[in-house]
């Protein structure tokens, strides 16, 4: 509920770790889905850049750090229960997926199963130096 | 990763819970997040309608099942790493967020504190009869 008690957003929920989705300000496009600590949500909103945190790597994620398409942030929103954020950036690079794609929601559902809607916008080995690419 | 020779969506991650974001199909607005389990995942694809597993409630929830704002699926998206849903669904009535609001996301961050950026499109108290609103 939208009770102005708490902290907005509630960290204090689902420990500490709250999904992020980050959609394109302009096209409306959903680009990717990580997901924030307290640490990071403070980062995004001390840089204007969006930070996550990393699960897999179990650290801060400044989105971008390898790669350079970093996502300068346009708004900031947070649902009704407090515990979803969802980012409006601005992609830099065009692409926000370390596959190369505009989208990480590039592979659609279908009968024959999953079907790739998108073009690469760039080579992954081209721009991941390292073995380690994000997400 | 995008390797084929795991089930995607990918229930083995995350305690079989998967985030699921419900996009509206037409104006791209977010609307709002869950989550899905399998049962939950092969429900909507069945009924072409979004049924969802609420963690609150420890059940399946078939969105709508209260207020009739049931969401009918247009597409469905998965993430590079399979473990995040995307759905682009058609919203009947107009709003998903069970405090009346098209999105759930109605609260912007701003430097003075959260503010409300939407206008409500029913009455929560005139739809929801029961104290137990959802989700």
């Amino acid at each position: 509920m939208a009770d102005q008690s708490v902290s907005i957003p509630d960290f204090s929920k689902h420990d500490g770790l709250l999904p992020a989705i980050a959609q394109d300000a302009t096209s409306g496009e959903v680009l990717m889905l990580a997901y924030m600590n307290a640490e990071s949500y403070a980062q995004t909103l001390a840089t204007g850049q969006a930070v996550y945190y990393s699960r897999s790597r179990g650290r801060l994620w400044a989105k971008g750090e390898e790669s350079g398409n970093v996502q300068i942030i346009r708004g900031i929103y947070v649902d009704c229960d407090g515990d979803t954020i969802l980012l409006k950036v601005e992609q830099v690079g065009g692409a926000a997926c370390h596959e190369g794609y505009k989208s990480c929601f590039f592979r659609e559902v279908a009968p024959e199963g999953l079907r790739v809607v998108a073009e690469r916008v760039f080579d992954p080995d081209e721009v991941y130096k390292k073995k380690d690419a994000e997400p």
